[in-house]
Formats: C-alpha cells, structure tokens, sequence
C-alpha cells in the first residue's frame, strides 16, 4: 500500500478557530477553568446570559404543556418547510404585529434555529468580497465571529456612556462608504441594558437611509424592558429604511435551549424583494438545517396560551435585579456604572484602575475574582470594551445579593491604600 | 433626507440561489405544482424520504417519552456545550461501538441539527480555495449544494449499477489529485437502496488511504438493511483510513423533524489531530446553532429504551415493500431495475424511453405522471442520473400498491405502440 509517507491531503482552517476564539463561551471557559477547587462556596455565575436552570426563571407551564401537545400529536416528526411551517409563522408574525402601522404577512418571516441562525441567515446571505458592515461597541461578539466566517469588514461604531449608550450617529455617517451593507443595533441592549428611545430609533432609521445601508434589528430581549424608555421595536421604521428583525423565544420565555429564532423582513417598500435579498435567504435556508418541527407546531399555542402573569413576573424579578446591582455598585468605589439598565439581562461598567493595588486589566480582574471568590463575570474586552466588565443580573435573587457581597469584598481586598 | 436615487448597498447571491435549485425539495415541489386538482384521488408520494405521517411508520413511543421526561425536568432548557452535551454523546458512543475492533470515545462524538449539518460541518472545515471532493453519482443533492456553497469543486465517481451500485474505484483514482480533499460514500445508499459489502469497504478504505484522502461515511440510514448483504460501518476501516461518520435519528426512528444527528470522527491514529481538523470542527460549531437541547437529553434514554420489536417491525415493513416494488417494476416493460434493493428507503429504475411515445426524459415523465396519476416520483436528473427515476417505498403498504399500479398503467397509456 501506498501513503507509507502518510501524506493526507486535507487541512483544518486557521480562520475557522479564529472566528471561534471571540465567543463569549470561550472567555467564559476559561475563567471557570480559574476556580478555586477548595472554595467550597457556591460558584455565582454573574457571567452568563442564560438564567433558564434557575428556578424563579423556570419557563411558563404554558410553553412546555404546548411542546407536549405537539409532539405526542405525531403530527410534527416530519420535515418541514425551507422556510418553517405556516402556522408558526402567522402566530409569530400576529405577535409582531401588534402596534405596527402598517402589516406583516407570514411571508415576511423566517423560522430559525435560535436567534443565532438568523445571525448566521443574515451575514451569509449580506456578505460579499470587499463589503463591510457596521457593528456597535461594546457588542454581541457572536457577531464579530460571524462576520469573519463570512469574510465580511467590520467597523465598529461605539455606542456612547455618556449618553446613556446611544449610538454614536457621527460615527456611523463617518465609517460607511460605497461598500457599506448594513448596520446592527441590538435592543434592548446586550451588553449595556439599555433601551433606545423612539427619537433615537428615528435618528438611526434617517442616518440608515441617507446611507442606503440595511439595518439589522437584534431583538432577541424584546419586551425585557422595565425601565423608563419605552421599547420599541425597529420595524416601526421599515418605511424610512428596510429592516431585518431578528429574534426568537430563547429570552422572553427563557428557553435558550429550544432553538427557536427568526428572521423578519420588514419592508413595505419591497426594495429587500428587488435587490434579490428575499431570494437569497430562502436560498441559504434551503441549505441550513432548521429548527425541531414539534417545536415549531408548539409556537401557536406556546405564544397564546403563556399568561400575561409569566411575563410580568419575568419583569418585575429583572427590574428588582436591575435596581440591586445599581445600588450595590455604587457602593463600591473602583467600578462605576454610567446609566442604570432599562433592559435585557445586563449591566456595563467601568473600572477604575487607578484604584486598585494588584490588577493591571478587566481579564485579571475577573481570573483573580473567579480565583478568590469563585463569582464569574465577563471581562470587558470580550465584548470590545476593555476594562469595563458586564455582569448579569438575570440569577436566582438571593445568589444576586452574595454575588455583588463577594464582588465588594474583593474590590475592598484589592483597593490601593491610601 | 438623501437617497431619494433610493441606491441602496446591499443585493443578493445569485450563487446562493444556484447552490440551492439542485435540492431534491425545489424539485419535488415543482411537481407538487403539477398535480391534478380535479383529480379526486389520494396524491401518493413516491418521491420523498420521509415516511413518518404514515400510521405504519410512526415512531416508538419510548423515544416520545424520552422527550417529554427530558423536556418535564426542566433541566434542559438551557444552552448546550459546543459540541454538544456529555450523557447523549456517551449514548450514542456506546451505541456505535458496538462490534467495533477498537473503541471511539465521547470526544470523537458531535452533535449536530440532523445529518443535514453533520454534511455542513464537514463541508466548512474541509474546503478551501483550488480543494476537490469526490461525490457518488446518483447521489444525494444537498452535498452538491454544500459543496457549491463552500467552493469546494466536485468530481463525480460513478455507482455501477451493473456491479450492484458498487463504487467505480478506478475512477476513484483517477479522479483524485494532490488537491483532493475527501471522498463521499452513502451507505445504506440513497438513492440506490444497495448495501456495500465488507470487500468493497475494504477496498474503498485502501483505495482512500494510498491517495491521501479522508472517506465521509454517510450512515444517516445505518441499520435500514434488510438483504442478503450485511451492514457494516465504514468505521471498521478507521485504522486505514480516518473516517467521518454522519448520521442521525432521523431515518432509524422515523423522526426526521427531531433534527438530532451527529458527526463522529474514527481516527486510532490521531491523524485527524494532527492536521487540526478537530479543532476545526469544534471551531465551527462554536459559530453554529445547536440541535435542541432537551432533544439532546432525551437521547440516553431513546436509545436505551427504544424496544427491539419497533426496529425489526420497520425493517420488516420496508422488506416486504421493496419485495413488492421490485416486482411490480418487473412487470413494467419500459421501466428497469438494475438491483433489488437490499436497503434505505430507495430503489433507482432506468427509463427506457424508446419504448414511450411521447415522453423524452425523465423529468418529463414525473411531470406527466404527478399531472395524469397523482403520483409523484424524483427524476434521476435530481440526483445525477438523467433518466433514471427514484422510488421510495418507505410509505403505507396499501398506497404503495396504488401508486405502482398507477405507475403501471400510466406506462401503459403512454407504451409506443407495436
Ligand atoms: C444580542 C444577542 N443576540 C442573539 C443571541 C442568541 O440568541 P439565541 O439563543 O436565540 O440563539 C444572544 C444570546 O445571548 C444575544 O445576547
Ligand atoms: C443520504 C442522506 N444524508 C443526509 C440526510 C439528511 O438527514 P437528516 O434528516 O438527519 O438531516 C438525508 C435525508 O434524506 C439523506 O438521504
């Protein structure tokens, strides 16, 4: 036999480990891989954005009653359709329908594996050699990774502390050119808890247009807002500038685990449809796995039938959760926070080096503080912005409040004497 | 406000649309659109691999329980590890190391969102600018798709079905160059229905290995075999060639819409390692959505509970409707079968179109067939074969002799006259 050299002809991909080290998961990783064996307290994952094994998160009765039903049905083993089944389109598109001034049809949207499909959906199909597109910072680094996958430019726009994380407008008009696809707002904001106003909404819609750039709504907390802005939803625009809407149930009925996202369309101009955008999805669909089909048949009943009583519950632990961490922070003189969260799951905020004895960076920050205190918080870089850090609120209440105990007690430890 | 031009930066992939015309789904949908709606018959569907609405072909009710138990513990509703999470990749570790002469571990194991992006995972890690694959010719399209989508080039080896649909190794090796990457091999084959024997594997293996290329097993129909030949997995060969085996529960327990398959790399010499294919794949996955992960918790106890009888009751079905197939084809005159099936769900039959009147291919034929007779067969031409078509058979016995006899009698209607 030949091949005694064992000369293979195949080669793994350099660009495609590289794409992957900017996850969320991978820092995460290795700050857990950082604990103290000895501590015998408990770990206080302040890290992550999924709250679903804690039991005040437990998802509605409702939603998991609405899988049983579909699934002992065996109506749902099947195959589905490229784009998802029809019922579970209309449920969803009735859902964002809600207050639109204008209507969506079930041929707007696209079933995905999780929001996370729809990201991948939406660069695939956008990117092309040469193009660029415009990211917020600090951001969702699942974006970043996606765009170098896709060969796709990244420019970043930063989104501004002292304006309670608006867009920087100035930038994005500054930073497009001819090659300039689309640009990505997340709200409410992961990682900065905000919530963009409608007259924020409007300014981005107008700069979008004038640009002739697509915008791409990640939506994935809609309605995780309990603040005082309003939330609004980016479609309301989709006259001024077409919209991709993406979403899914992971967060709102805290299910990360069923993948189960969408893309919508919204365009009541059809400039998507002439530019051969609507094409092109169903086209890469086509060859995309997709989302379970009894999950998919669970939609209408899951999105009836969730009583309102869930999702206000939902609310209210996030707003008290919110309103603890703001004030526990202020209480510590190294970290400051710039604007209480309105949104989502989580809060930024600043270190104050200076400040402290034995830490050079927002990762020694968190190796040290997973070390000494066994509490995991994400370390700012890994979402663009260096030595702030993002903590998650969304955990069982009372791990919260021993959390940010730890958390002080560390700072305390650690502060400069003076 | 500017661009009143309305020049907007985005546009479509026309290769995106073209990866994707080639599935077997825009096909059979194309007929689908050609049926008869004065025709107040059943539409039998002869044309799809998917059997699980038929009553006959409903799944165990273990592997329903599985999922509701799974589902009920609330212990799943969380996001999964990359590459998936640790009891379902031990479950089916366990469950493929059966008669193996060496024993893969957990880590070889991927989960992925069916077969489908087993193929897709593959596909990305593997291609690369100026790289080849070699594909079977008849085959199963969506490798062509994926292989166009990732600009990988495709070499088509012939099946011989005057050998029984064995592999055409001499063009194997004429085929493959320094740039190639892979070899694909179905087995149970779709759309051959043929089993490759031990020998053949052999062969394949040594062929593979003297060139320096990685054989992609494709088992998504491992165990549908019911002939004289037996089945065995490509993974035996693993110590002469480094093996990717593909496959999933969809087709064994009749739930194609689960979307629960994995990849498994069979590698004793740490080839794959070395050339980091490994840490490609788990790169890849890392900006890939998961399959559902309660579906993945589920899968200890579907394939530890699922009773034997389900599987032999299955393989006792498709026996019984590829005997009959095979015989009623018989009696078709302008209609051939190289080879009884011995499994999957498939059989290919070669049209002989000068005994048909009016008829000049095969798609022309399925065409007339699904307008005159309700019954929907794929055209060889979907799956490299023009004039050829694939039946399936995996559908409730009773329409099957339906739709032959229709199938019959449409040939017969349509015969030149002597
Ligand atoms: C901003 C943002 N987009 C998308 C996702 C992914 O959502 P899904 O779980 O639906 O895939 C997340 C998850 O954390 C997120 O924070
Ligand atoms: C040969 C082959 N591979 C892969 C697949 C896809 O399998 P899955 O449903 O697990 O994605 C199919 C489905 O028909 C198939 O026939």
């Amino acid at each position: 036999m030949e091949n005694g050299s064992e000369k293979w002809g195949f080669q793994g991909k350099q660009e495609m480990n590289a794409a992957a080290a900017i996850t969320v998961r991978g820092v995460l990783n290795m700050l857990m891989g950082n604990l103290n064996e000895d501590d015998s307290r408990p770990v206080i994952p302040l890290g992550h954005g999924d709250p679903s094994h804690f039991p005040s998160f437990r998802t509605s009765p409702a939603a998991e009653d609405a899988i049983v039903d579909a699934l002992r049905s065996a109506k749902y083993n099947c195959y589905a359709p490229t784009v998802g089944i029809l019922p579970a389109r209309r449920a969803i598109v009735d859902y964002l329908n809600r207050d639109l001034p204008y209507k969506l049809s079930p041929d707007d949207v696209f079933l995905t594996s999780g929001c996370t499909q729809a990201i991948e959906v939406a660069f695939a199909v956008l990117s092309r050699p040469g193009a660029n597109i415009l990211l917020p910072r600090p951001g969702f680094p699942f974006y970043e990774a996606s765009a170098a996958y896709n060969c796709f430019e990244v420019r970043h726009f930063d989104l501004l502390p002292e304006k309670g994380w608006e867009v920087d407008i100035d930038a994005v008009e500054t930073l497009a050119d001819e090659n300039t696809v689309a640009m990505v707002i997340i709200n409410p904001g992961n990682p900065c808890g905000n919530v963009f106003s409608y007259e924020h909404l409007k300014k981005v819609a107008e700069t979008a247009r004038k640009l002739g750039i697509l915008v791409i709504a990640d939506e994935v907390y809609d309605n995780l807002a309990f603040g005082s802005t309003k939330y609004v939803p980016m479609r309301m625009f989709a006259s001024t500038v077409p919209v991709l809407t993406l979403g899914s149930i992971s967060k709102k009925w805290i299910v990360p685990g069923w993948r189960l996202g969408w893309l919508v369309t919204s365009d009541p101009n059809g400039i998507l449809h002439k530019y051969g955008i609507i094409e092109s999805i169903t086209g890469f669909l086509n060859i995309s796995s997709d989302p379970a089909t009894f999950i998919q048949g669970a939609i209408p009943q899951i999105i009836e039938n969730t009583k309102e009583d869930f999702f206000s519950k939902i609310i209210c632990i996030l707003r008290e959760a919110a309103d603890i961490s703001y004030n526990r922070i202020e209480e510590i003189p190294c970290i400051t926070c710039p604007k209480k969260p309105e949104g989502s799951m989580f809060v930024m905020v600043k270190l104050n080096l200076s400040m402290l004895e034995d830490v050079n960076d927002d990762m020694e920050f968190c190796l040290k503080l997973a070390k000494e205190e066994s509490v995991i918080i994400l370390p700012g870089v890994a979402v663009g912005s260096k030595n702030w850090l993002r903590i998650t609120f969304a955990i069982e209440p009372s791990s919260l409040e021993e959390g940010l105990a730890r958390l002080k007690a560390f700072c305390q430890r650690h502060a400069k004497k003076q």
